[in-house]
């Protein structure tokens, strides 16, 4: 193999970057010609490819977003545009391809794999809910977007002694809402992975204020329902006042922190490893503090359950 | 005069904490006791007033929000509920009163000074809206805030080349949105005091997709419509796909910057010698580098317009 | 057991609040009275110890620092030292201590658990330097700090086309340089588990300006020599110049990351349990992804050699 | 003028990028040509001139440093070396140069402006030291970034009950020291316009230890002396122990704050205005809370004295 590329696919993610810059300077180190694909799939099979050498992704590691763009690409899905993709490769003499994305991003390079090209994925986003890893790239940073947020809204909620909702992505998984919830000592935290009564929630804010707490915070993942939605809930069935928050589209943004520039450097690295190696059609990931790497059909099974243990820890803290 | 106190009013904003310590240490240096009141006005007319040592505003300059917490009080617009706070103030002997606030806040300080009771107003809010007064405290926490948040928005606006929309906070002030769409080198900023064509926007955004330019923000004050019906404008009317990120309350929190923490300290300081030097029903402010003072009445007049320069000037340099 | 204490000592870690909080509310939470002791094992002497609520630990979840203070203690090397502290802990009915800081104060909880007196140590330094987990709290919040300040000098190291040395902690242990070093993007980093070559860093230097580099960041840790020995090594062994940044005590404070605070929140919570479930004499710590309990004794054996594929992977990015 | 050139010279401050990104916009936008002078003077002579477009000022407003790069150039003293690099901008058709920078690269545009070639300097430098102006680009950010080295430190001078010196950047001019210390809360603050009496600095170490004070901050502008020496006259003077924290090269780095973005802005616009006015010769300021220009020669007369005011204020604040 002399010849790889890279490609960014999916939601943005902080690290991915750092992810790119590895793939390259270890893709030069190896004697290897990198090239990066713009604009993910679809930049694939258009033949958006260009050569990328050292310097081309300096000063990059800090950057947030994805110098490579990103986008979606129905096309990719059909036999066609993979086949589209694969000669826009062929032709230009690239044997293998790494795919920096979520678990969407993934079944493209599954399906190329299996078809005789051999792709390798790297788990780049925020929500930290690819089966297989403990880790993705972007979870930390938006993790602390997201406490600094809950940091300067607690300034206001304690000031003015109310109750706040902040609504945090996630629509299939919790971890961002509960590990932001359990950093920034909010009082309930609710979960996609977790049923949830709102009896309970308003007996605990009623226990709260009786111990004499006079402002609360409420995380709700977007997966469960809206911030608004909570809200109007509260009111309905117990006439608790609020103040909604939605973070939005800042929790995909900013420099990334220093484990996710770190990772994303052990993963890019590995990665073209596993290129050289003749690995086609597996994922690295992190497990048990090491990278490790992993058959992509793995990923597209039910996620394992969350750690049960932090969700019960976030109760008995908040009291 | 041998004691004053001090309350805080109405939203809360970044440097009010400095704000307090300053009049606390400052009352101190010139031999005076000083008071803190819980609550606002309302913590006036339920006698929540303690005394503040100087220890007692060790360690909160850096703190967002504020430390005597806030609140909105109805009754103090009654002349009863006035003269309920007076009593509570002259029964412990306090013979002046600081508010900090925003123009809201200042009602009360007024009435109170016409009525006999000497006031003096320290200008906090992060609207930068109080009329006499280049500026208000919070104002720069909030428009770095408001940055930040751009900044990160704009990693996943050029990795997807999308247009976004960014609504802050400003119900008749377009400061905030206007410095912050110039900071963060916003396409197009719709502020209040300024009439908005729908069309020019459009071909904006149009003109910038003639030149190459593959992402937009756009910031919207809050006072001019929602992000939510920006969006729906722009899609009816040409068709154009924008996400909206509402940025809420993280714009009221959060560790003062240093520009903050320095004018609390100075508008906190030279509120004590006002009160000490017989003035009333004034406020502190800030005017042409110095810190100047001004008859409250003058806080309800019409504001001045705004900076026309900066206006113009956003459109000219996001070309 | 129904009181427990807790002390932190040594030098502090951002998190170790977190912790302190997580060890009250759980101790709380199972049924426990819980007592501070202020000033470490100095405090425990001379019985600076009161018992605190759920309340006082509201709101330090995102503070730097200690809450209960530090202090260096040689009499508690002492056997006199350590009977008075177990006087000072038996007479208010304590019967478990919770120590939170680096090895040198594992040394006193390992020896008070010898002499009969439980202790649960959690291990707080920004050095992860600590034998048997792979996580320190603090140093995540560490490497955020360093990353920053490199961020900072690296725009400037650009704009003048230097070469600059920072010098970071580390008297033993190269953590802290070397995974801020990669995430730094670092060109040469300097750790105390591996022999340096003065003048391969020459022949790096030189390589990266033979490819056009006009700027370079090395990193040293402490421990291998001071920034200004650096310096002057490569002034006299090549006449190369650079500029030295020694970033000292900000290393130490901040308000801690996600992940630190997260993982406090687990230490502390399953320090009380281990204290309930009448295991003494051991340390939390988080291995293979799970908090896990180990004897305090295995501390002090060697350390396991560290990571060497980052180390060699920060030579391969660097080109 | 139809051709005009922008450089930076001297130290790098944050602000310049956006700075330059308003010269580059503006002068597009009044149907020039903007020419990039890469590396200062130096630069300059070399020829070192590329013409921008709007795309290439494009993502920099946000960054610290400067794309343009600087560089010191003895040879831009001499009569031959002004004359090479005027023969360079003519020869490009070049009519009018924008300098950004200090006092320092303010002479050379001030010599070119006598000599013939229309030059208007922009004030660029964390010191706040230009003559003229309140204020100069960067000067916000370094403030920020200061206070913010500050608040780390204060949390571990808090929880180690230590008194820590930090050394600012400052050689002739106080300001960052005075803001930053009355913002960080400082206990003493040193500054090259005062006299300082060692004996007065530690009256007010021991009453505050007196009052039950635990740590303390002490704040030295580089011009006074470094933060060593003032440690060793504690401690010979009166046996007081303190660590010290040099901040060195990291004030000079960083994402500019918006104050220094929207500033630059308007700067870097209104310095085009002046160019097309025909007025050379003159800097742009801020005065008054309005943009202005004045004759360079004024910046080489001596600067006026500091605000009294907020020194004496720090003194009464730290009590």
């Amino acid at each position: 193999m002399k010849k790889i590329a890279v490609l960014t696919s999916g939601g943005d993610a902080p690290g991915m970057n750092a992810a790119i810059r590895a793939v390259v300077r270890k893709g030069i180190f190896e004697g290897l010609d990198v090239f990066g694909v713009f604009n993910g799939y679809q930049g694939l099979i258009e033949g958006k490819i260009e050569r990328l050498d050292a310097g081309s992704v300096g000063d990059i590691i800090q950057k947030g977003g994805t110098m490579l763009h990103s986008s979606r690409c129905p096309e990719f899905k059909t036999p066609e545009g993979r086949a589209e993709g694969v000669r826009q490769l062929s032709e230009r003499g690239i044997e293998g391809l790494i795919v920096i994305g979520g678990d969407g991003s993934y079944r493209g390079a599954q399906a190329l794999s299996k078809e005789g090209f051999p792709c390798v994925g790297v788990p780049g986003t925020i929500d930290n809910d690819i089966n297989g890893t403990d880790y993705t790239l972007g979870f930390d940073t938006a993790l602390n977007t997201v406490i600094d947020a809950i940091d300067k809204i607690r300034d206001t909620a304690t000031s003015h002694e109310r109750t706040f909702i902040i609504e945090v992505m996630g629509r299939d998984a919790g971890d961002l809402a509960l590990w932001a919830g359990v950093a920034g000592g909010a009082e309930s935290i609710l979960i996609p992975e977790r049923l949830h009564d709102i009896g309970e929630i308003i007996t605990r804010l009623r226990q709260g204020t009786g111990r004499g707490k006079k402002h609360s915070i409420l995380i709700v993942a977007e997966g469960v329902m809206s911030g608004q939605d909570l809200a109007a809930k509260l009111k309905d069935a117990a006439d608790i006042e609020t103040r909604v928050s939605v973070l939005g589209h800042i929790q995909r943004g900013g420099s990334p922190t220093g484990r996710d520039r770190v990772l994303a450097s052990k993963f890019g690295a590995r990665a073209v490893e596993l290129l050289l190696e003749g690995r086609a059609g597996v994922a690295v990931g992190m497990r048990n503090h090491a990278v490790i790497d992993y058959p992509l059909t793995e990923v597209f099974s039910r996620r394992e359950g969350m750690e049960d243990g932090l969700y019960e820890l976030s109760k008995e803290l908040s009291i």
